[in-house]
């Protein structure tokens, strides 16, 4: 009986209730798994449950009694990865219909098909695609699309596909968004990443993209409205600055969030180096919630996330 | 149906392998649980499962068609929190043996007795009563056994018996231990935490508390051998002071480790104020491992410890 | 020549302009002075200079010859710490009046005069109390009032004076101020802490003690407006909270920021659990708000705090 | 009078005593300069004192009355950055002869000719010429060094000269120091940065590097000695891992430190998952030594460092 390393990452959401986990549980057995990983939350605010699960074909040592629950040894087939996931997907099917469940499943380490939109600003896209080409961000990215050309050089050392589309005026954005529609669909897009993209999004295409954009901001304590924030949080002398990663929604910057973080600054520091200090907090903010959507292990629960890490 | 806020909490280790999820979450439903929390892990290191499970008495709704897992159905027997453990504990047991469980069932909240072993530092004692007062530790100290008279007052103010018990030789010494353990069997301690506790315990003490007995030291990057650390850490200049909470085992202050932290300190750090700064960290990292291990969230996979946060 | 460990530590702002760190250095040499710390910021929103400095007496080794600067060595007469403060004083006279300085001297160490308002919350009073005891904190309180009797026992049990005072109406809630600016003249307070105090001050109240009342408050990302800012928290999924300690002001929750902090929470948090994690940041931001304060570490440069750690 | 924003920093240090600081800015304002920023330090261990200070040209109002301070309004000749260097090295030379000061004056933001050796890790090399490209960092790199090909399109894409330079053998490792040697003399570089250069250094090239040459390493709370130290610490189980940015001298890895950071990881991470995290570290730690360094905020007293952030 072979095992590679193969794994499937099984993502799930339904109404709680007694029994689903033994459901589920029962069918990984059935299809000749074993749960290498799992993570679980019952929400109490929704009252929905939410699982995720990375499986792996079970080891079943040679010559050993079956323990009855793995269909091999009924049917004598050898186990493929092939053969797996069809199986899976079948002993699967009745518990996703009993518990009308939300679900998917997914490869483990699948490079999940990435479209970034830029404008001027490099610390996000330098972030994502440098790790994305040291293995450690599981992304595949068919294009970066700016309305600035600042990050040509960047997608071209990388080698992404590099589009350059102006935006001065209502028409180009038209043009712009309808852009993003087609590449999401051309190339199959699973996630848009707006990487520091400082045009706002019209209702519709926040709406075309729910749940698949993520956006990146600075935060502060207390929060400042209107237009150069770091200037604000200069002059209100905060002793924080930090970012947020959060879906779009047409509720500007007010979508779940996906992650935060925070770094220590004084009354010595200038708006510029707040700046340049809240780049380095936003590019590791964004690439954590990208590389979490990646793995998939983010879900939605109406307006929060769960984050399995 | 009644359905009050107990929870049980089951912890487990055996050997990995195919079907054991599905085992457990059959046992709990076939007792008319509920799975709460759940969280697992499989190490790789030694081929071991860790299960930490939270159950409820699950919430039929009345007049719903018998999902028929529910005992109450069948034996129309209203569940109690009482009848529910026994029914439990029955239904673990062939899951148990099947798989050669480490197991241990518990109720959620349940206060741990714990001794603690203290001499003159006052701001681990401190802090650990403090919380417990104010409700955020679930443990029970029906002793403080210290080798000085330095916190009395502190146990005396927050309600829980105080021994002084000096030690300056050998004979101290072993009068000291053969008292931690009399009293570790009058008061049937689960939980020793030596709360700055400044004598070196004895092989002999150290194998009778095995993995039941915390300790917390200083941690400092490089580490310092021999006396006065923190004068050691300031004169190599560190940036980081930290502490480490771990089992004691007869490896001097190598035992499996549960909790670490560290801060930032510069130059200009007398060692006096190391001190001072290093003892907030102590007090922080014991609190966080005694918490965890009165909540049964510690497991020991060999010289590592699982945390189920 | 005599040198004990007394240290001064003085204060200042004034007009930003060239020359006067030299006046400044001057006096104290002129004085027999030695600069033991020094820390300074020209702030370019408002244009001026703050400094704060450590002044010791300087030690000039016997038989050595004299560096023309220190009046010892003219005079004959030995240096004590009674006869440095008033001839430092009087060289500082001229420098303070040329520059128009506001300006303060303090001896290190000294405790400063803290009243402390409570409500039902423990955890702030708890630490700071506790901290003034093992000598990490240099307050003194002659007092700690209340509308509640929740804390009167932490008070006593650290010896310190406690008054409740009940607030149910506007009456009474006029009382309670009277009897505030009242203990701040019988005691010649210097600094009120709202540790955790859950009245709103009237306007005149927070007239009166500006520049000398501390208020903690919780923070979020983004802030949240209306009652139970943790539920609201929890609702909004947030991956961090914190807390934020300010001086009041006529303006509730937004005068000058003297410190904050955060710490990570995730999907799981109930809404309880958070308010116990943001009361161990409170108690921490608000303890290292006091102590910067009673270190005079604290200049207020119009709506900023400079912060002198 | 003009006043461009060119500024000076001037770091020093001496044997402490009275006067020094009077002295330092008596030499300024007699050059017409102003402090902009300034930090100190007295060092009790040896007794040496530290100071860094910004200065700029003093910006006199147009028709005021000269504050007698000012050697503008003496010889009427404009001030300009070139003849106000020159000047205030001259007003400079008597104190710091006076205090046998070591002493270095250079202008503030003057990229550090810098020479980075690296083998087959990309990390710390792209974080460093990132930073150096989006300027945040001040440094110049005439020369990247590598005894292996790895990070030469990383060199390339940033338009800086790399060289490959294979050590197999006691001969080639003899070749490259001798050409680290001959680097260090041909571009005039004032810093050698090991980002990640996997070989020993000779005692003699430490030596010749001493002061000048950074290196980076892993740390760990208890350290370890040996091979693999990531596998050690996660079959250790720890909490906390980390990384120290420090000098290289020929004591093997305790140089003076210069930065440590941490960060948490529990047990389920894989050795290889703290390798990937470890590196993040290591890059931050390695690029904010390098930052500081280059800024002139890095001072040796002894076996430890000063660091005016």
């Amino acid at each position: 009986m072979t095992n590679d390393n193969t794994q499937w990452v099984l993502t799930l959401s339904c109404i709680d209730g007694p029994g689903i986990v033994h459901a589920i549980s029962g069918a990984i057995v059935a299809a000749g798994g074993n749960i290498a990983e799992s993570q679980q939350f019952a929400s109490a605010d929704t009252g929905r449950f939410f699982m995720r699960l990375q499986v792996e074909i079970a080891n079943v040592p040679s010559g050993s009694a079956s323990v009855g629950q793995n269909s091999d040894s009924v049917t004598g087939t050898a186990t493929t990865p092939e053969n797996f996931e069809a199986r899976f997907r079948e002993s699967l099917a009745p518990v996703t219909e009993r518990y009308d469940m939300n679900w998917r499943l997914d490869r483990v380490g699948r490079p999940v098909r990435t479209l970034i939109l830029a404008s001027t600003a490099t610390h996000c896209v330098n972030d994502l695609l440098y790790r994305r080409r040291a293995g450690q961000l599981p992304i595949e990215v068919p294009l970066v699309l700016s309305n600035h050309e600042t990050v040509r050089d960047i997608a071209e050392f990388y080698g992404v596909p590099f589009e350059y589309k102006p935006v001065t005026g209502a028409e180009e954005k038209a043009a712009f968004e309808a852009r993003v529609l087609e590449a999401v669909e051309q190339h199959d897009i699973e996630l848009v990443v707006l990487a520091r993209y400082m045009q706002i999004l019209s209702p519709e295409l926040c709406e075309a993209l729910e749940g698949k954009a993520i956006n990146i901001h600075h935060s502060f304590l207390p929060g400042f409205k209107g237009a150069n924030p770091y200037k604000q949080a200069h002059e209100r002398g905060v002793k924080l600055i930090g970012a947020t990663a959060h879906f779009v929604t047409t509720d500007l910057d007010e979508g779940p969030i996906i992650e935060q973080d925070t770094t220590r600054v004084d009354h010595a520091y200038t708006p510029r180096e707040l700046v340049q200090l809240g780049q380095d907090i936003e590019a590791r903010v964004l690439r954590h919630a990208v590389n979490w959507f990646a793995e998939n292990r983010v879900l939605a629960d109406g307006d929060r996330t769960i984050i399995f890490r």
